[in-house]
């Protein structure tokens, strides 16, 4: 197994847009080629999304049969998505020459725990692979699914497929797993909302981390996590846009020790479903506040920022930020434990945004928090809470001053000046 | 194993038609769920087809990805359009109170040859289906498919669902396999040419391999074939037509030796497919018969009737007919053999139509062939070729005569005062 796992090979995956119809399958077919043409003393394993489309397709079907379709059946269904990708790309290589196995979970042996449509992989078994890659082989390898011991299939959830490729990367040991999106990379940030924004040639995993975690929906945690686990070098570039050429097309997602010098600010995220909710009113002691922490834990409510103010003698308001989709059970749960808490209210406000400025340097650099408030200050946007950790500083603000702080903290951080900056620093 | 398989059991087997969109695959979920309530002492094994379409569906996506699609990833391809239906058929019995779930062929363990695209059944294993029989769940079985002894997944080809249906019976010993279809059953001959036709109550497994071979399209020769070696009772019975009632919906097709009164003529068969070839004036020798057959057999053309006339002092016309697919390929065979063989020279013809009179008490009764020449002489319809077997006598006649001689035997072996004769034979 360890002699098979160190035969050089890349790992190479393509999203939903990138299979999206046969004239794409065929493009990702001819980049596949390409790289085996090009880069022949090493193998490559692909691992494929559903066509664009296709799972809501299917999910959409499942609940016209039954309001709340069985989890086991339901990854039955969806895992007919990629089933479908895999053999239309396999047949296509294999007619421009290139000898291609398709694989599904159970041919692989993709483990997984038995949490249907949110299962964890447990382990990649690279024997059946490591056979094709020997023989001179492309194997074509299902995304988002997965085979639990008792043989049922399952599908791994949100960035299932993205999970599938870093996990058959770790388990090969592969030298790096190429991410072929609809997106040319990671950027400075959201180039929809600020035109100058500039691609990254390189973060570290945990940067990646706290921005995708943040809002920038490049990756999905999950995969970054798995990547930073396993040390697996991570590239995420566009399947439209040619080969990798860096500040055009792809970003290197890499382990820290390998970034040969740390940007103080890697990029700027923002997330616009983000709703705050204030406790009026509450008696300022440490097991009030406990007990509000128990009343929204007990109930599965994710809380993200936290800050209070003193309002009176023993006294004060309490600010909590959680996802949008979690505001109106936050806001029922905070509301039946008014009386208990001694609290005046609650109150909830969506109009919010969180913005935030992420950057490993920081470690090692003081003096952003202090460039945040002065370029937010320069553009008189309020800043109603902060929140930092080691990697980062989040503030929120008016979800209409969004975009303008994005800008203004580009422009601060990524700006040709901030550069020279950096390279100074 | 067989304690396990000796569980009273009926495999119920819904077509394309019956699966075609949610509206009928809901239907289909309530005929299992009410043949449950009504039968509560057997055990029901489900299995499906691809909705109808589906398949053509995935086979033009493969040829638009290749001209000539890997068999392999074909299958992998094809393999999902069941996948989608047994997931889609267990939600549906699931969400109304049937404890349902969906198997496909690697978790079954349908073993198959390694033949893509029209691989043969070499076992079922009873195991998985067995235990959840025993904890009173229905097991919903993808037709079609099949496993490898390397894991690949195969398709059964042309009537590839209902081979599998046949099969799971067998191996489980069921008392019954019903086959839901777009049809109410086996008719005398072709309702569509002739709407005096009968629905027959009960025929053999051998007097339906005839007529399926012979161009009854209810069931194909393959399913027949599995039922009769294995005594599989098969029932045949439209999904729209209600219940199993003799003579309006169902047929049943049996064992020889349970059908109580063995029928002279069990139906009538035609088809149009078929060509005729005349190799002309050819030397009436036994080594040039061999020769022509030969050269025909080394092209793997399928040679059906076979008749030849004097013409002359050592010379005959030699006629055969084959499927309409293969007479140009007949025919460039046969001429280029000519000088060879010492004929004259080949035709051909098409408008030509076979029509055939089936029935296992032909053994037992004569005369047939004698009702049938007095049948098609009252309409006028000459007679251009003959062949018999054991349980049958084929006709040849020009195309525009087939539903006259249709509907003559017809009238001569299944109108009112015929079934008479055959009560009181």
């Amino acid at each position: 197994m360890t002699e098979r796992a160190r035969l050089p090979v890349i790992v190479v995956k393509f999203g939903g847009t990138s299979v999206g119809d046969v004239a794409r399958i065929k493009r990702v077919a001819d980049i596949v080629a390409e790289q085996r043409r090009s880069d022949p003393a090493r193998g490559i394993v692909v691992v494929l999304s559903a066509m664009g489309g296709e799972t809501n397709r299917l999910v959409s079907l499942a609940r016209s049969c039954s309001d709340s379709p069985d989890p086991r059946e339901l990854d039955v269904l969806l895992a007919s998505g990629e089933q479908v990708t895999v053999s239309l790309l396999a047949m296509r290589l294999c007619s421009i020459g290139v000898p291609a196995r398709s694989m599904l979970a159970p041919q692989v042996q993709i483990s997984t725990s038995a949490q249907h449509t949110n299962a964890m992989i447990e382990g990649v078994d690279t024997a059946a692979i490591g056979r094709i890659l020997e023989s001179g082989g492309v194997p074509v390898v299902a995304g988002f699914q997965g085979i639990t011991d008792s043989g049922d299939i399952t599908t791994l959830g949100r960035g299932g497929s993205d999970i599938t490729a870093v996990a058959v990367a770790a388990a090969l040991r592969a030298d790096e797993c190429r991410i072929y999106t609809d997106v040319r990379g990671v950027f400075s940030c959201d180039p929809r909302v600020c035109p100058s924004a500039r691609l990254l040639e390189r973060v570290s995993h945990e940067e990646m981390l706290e921005m995708a975690s943040l809002g920038a929906r490049v990756l999905h945690t999950r995969s970054v996590f798995f990547a930073m686990r396993y040390r697996v070098p991570l590239a995420v570039l566009s399947t439209f846009d040619g080969p990798f050429r860096p500040g055009l097309n792809g970003t290197w997602i890499v382990d820290e020790e390998e970034l040969m010098e740390k940007q103080v600010v890697t990029g700027i995220t923002h997330r616009l479903d983000e709703a705050r909710l204030m406790i009026q009113r509450m008696p300022a002691d440490i097991s009030t506040m406990a007990k509000l922490f128990s009343a929204l834990g007990a109930r599965d409510v994710l809380v993200d920022m936290i800050s209070q103010e003193a309002v009176g003698p023993g006294l004060v308001n309490v600010s909590i930020t959680v996802a949008d989709e979690q505001s109106s059970l936050a806001l029922e749960v905070a509301r039946e434990a008014v009386p208990e808490l001694g609290a005046h209210g609650v109150s909830v406000e969506r109009d919010i945004a969180k913005v935030s400025v992420v950057g490993l340097g920081m470690r090692y650099h003081t003096g952003v928090a202090g460039r945040l408030f002065r370029a937010l200050e320069r553009e008189r946007i309020d800043v109603q809470m902060v929140n930092t950790s080691e990697v980062k500083v989040s503030v929120l603000v008016g979800r209409k001053f969004c975009e303008a702080a994005v800008r203004a903290l580009n422009e601060e951080f990524f700006a040709p000046h901030a550069a020279l900056v950096e390279l100074s620093a």
